[in-house]
């Protein structure tokens, strides 16, 4: 762990440390006020960074749980070749995979696979455990469990196998970023320079990998001299949108002003705000979109006001497998949040009921237009988006 | 100041100390933390125990407001009749009331009343100046003028002005107590046993006198085994959702859960609420309502779900020379509400803009009814509530 200063837009969201073998991260929950970076090793730092949202954002965690089974996944080839996690750390990826490459020869070799396998297995099975709702979580450790599968089929070996999971994993990274830059570009053909814009929670570049989704036409207008007005919710109770998009926006010198999320009405009733972009944890096939709890407000608001509400969604965030925002499984997580946390005195009675939902889903029908990487999708969504997710493939 | 233990219920919201001649509240920052009773004396105590939200809602606004300039009033007349502040501080009124008595007779009567009135008219518009949305702040404070200027015309003496003003805030305070009664049996007219009722900040016990106004069909119902599921916003930026209405329904026993102000839309959309009750500030002629931040966004929510929205009204709180919504003036108040307040530390970037409004505007159409003492008012409201309004008088 290490505490740095200067400005967030100097430090990658999730990077990969080869050398230690272990994932960095910005510690978000330290935001606004600390910018430390920490390092992932075990299962259990990887799980509790996604489940405590140290990393959070759904492209975010989807690149860290990829990341982070390719640090397990060398740990249990290192164990089955017989050297301890401990010897294989201070290496280079080029020695484990000769050392890897001595070992394992001839008939040994499916039943060496099969035993990495199994952990494998359970190391994704654990990971994926972390958060129910963002589908980018399942998706990218899918992505990376496929390669695993695939090349243990061609009867490859576990160095090599160490290999294709690491290239999908820096590919899984590199996607990202050119993901959220295209969907940067088809979101700012969307407004004008000098337009308000207001977001919802954090899916910028502490969400992402550099431009984020929802902020993406926003930076790209910023490199355009666009001269947006931006309103960040504050996005309770987690206060990702105080602590990190107003952070991020404000460090690179975007006009951002922060609001309450119950003021969000007001701002788009005096005629402040031109459009309105939000990122996505889960798109179902007829484009409800889970999102950030108060994601649907902002969506009825906008309705009321006739503001287009523009949803940002890799094409990875979309789940066509889910036919609907009711099948979408909903994250609960502890009351303490909303009465506790951050405060110097617990805020409400002790003891008080409280229901605390991280998502919610917003109707389709309240969506002016999903836009992804590979286009703009319009309803009805169901064409729309089978259309741009086989674009895709 | 005085800290004390046990249940909120068992204290009066606002209350009148005879014998030291100030104003009594519990101080709603310290809540829920702790149950503190506060003393008012001088007339920058009353603005600030105003102005810092340490007494709040528009009823318990209108009850400080009256008490305080009561007991500014003494202390003004007790000035002029040649005695110190001091000395009148520990006798009864009866006792100032014969001092004054002595001292003011024939001609100077009126010079003396002058000297009386242009003190109690500089110390009336002070405090008036308190906050600026809320109605009841003036016409309370208006209410204890005319009884001054009616005794003034009638050639009464200051101690007998004395006397009258202090009848006048005794019965605001009074009339503030059957009014939110009877709003609440208006109310729980329009609910049935089991309903589940959604409220926005705190128009409870602790903004009004004794029902409070949102809360009073609550209340009510609770003394008649109605069973209510009450769902409380939290209210930022200052939580009184959370910190008082919580906290009060909770000591009274209502089976109450707290909710973030972003999670309303989704707690309708799961059905779990049958109607929304709101206090207000100030409502228009047309019946367009201010409120605190974000009603109006519960309100947009609640046309969208289906769910009646009712606005409990005291008619003191009609504003019928207030055209339409438009026309109230909305407080805004410090960004550090919003970006330090009751934190450990900083949760946003230090300097960034904040928009901090401290109420909104619902529009008429999105209110289904206005609860009144006199009854209960729907569409169009121009005809409706003056004809509520004119019960009164």
């Amino acid at each position: 762990m290490s505490t740095l200063s200067g400005s967030i837009m100097e430090y990658e969201t999730v990077a990969l440390d080869e050398k230690e073998n272990c994932v960095l991260i910005i510690d978000q929950t330290k935001l606004p006020g600390k910018t430390e970076i920490i390092r992932l090793k075990s299962a259990q730092e990887i799980w509790n960074a996604i489940y405590l949202l140290k990393v959070r954002g759904a492209p975010a965690i989807g690149v860290s749980a990829a990341f982070g089974i390719y640090v397990l996944a060398r740990q249990i080839a290192g164990e089955i070749v017989g050297q301890s996690t401990r010897q294989l750390a201070g290496q280079f990826a080029g020695q484990i995979t000769g050392q890897i490459a001595q070992h394992t020869a001839g008939e040994e070799k499916e039943a060496e696979f099969e035993a990495f396998y199994r952990r494998f297995k359970e190391q994704k099975e654990y990971l994926d455990s972390a958060r129910p709702t963002a589908v980018n979580l399942s998706w990218a450790l899918n992505r990376m469990e496929r390669v695993c599968l695939q090349a243990g089929r061609e009867g490859k070996g576990l160095s090599e196998i160490i290999e294709l999971l690491h290239r999908e994993a820096v590919k899984i990274k590199e996607e990202d970023i050119q993901v959220c830059r295209s969907i940067g570009e088809y979101g700012l053909g969307l407004v004008k320079p000098g337009d308000g814009i207001l977001t919802h929670c954090n899916a910028g570049r502490l969400a992402a990998c550099r431009y984020g989704t929802a902020t993406a036409p926003i930076y790209l207008g910023q490199e355009r001299g666009y001269h947006f007005r931006v309103f960040a919710d504050e996005t309770r109770p987690l206060l990702q949108g105080a602590r990190l998009t107003a952070c991020e926006l404000k460090s690179a010198g975007v006009d951002v002003t922060l609001i309450c999320d119950n003021m969000s009405a007001t701002v788009m009733k005096n005629g402040w705000v031109n459009a309105i972009f939000v990122g996505c944890d889960r798109v179902a096939a007829n484009g409800d979109t889970a999102n950030k709890i108060g994601t649907s407000m902002v969506a009825i608001a906008a309705r009321r006001y006739g503001i287009p509400f523009y949803v940002c969604a890799p094409t990875a965030t979309i789940d066509l497998a889910t036919p609907t925002g009711a099948e979408i499984r909903i994250e609960e997580r502890p009351g303490e949040e909303v009465t506790k946390m951050w405060y110097k005195e617990p805020m409400a009675p002790e003891d008080v009921k409280v229901f605390n939902p991280a998502f919610d889903v917003t109707d389709n029908e309240l969506v002016t237009a999903i836009i992804t990487e590979n286009g703009i999708a319009e309803a009805p969504f169901e064409n729309s988006l089978q259309k741009l997710c086989r674009t895709q493939k």
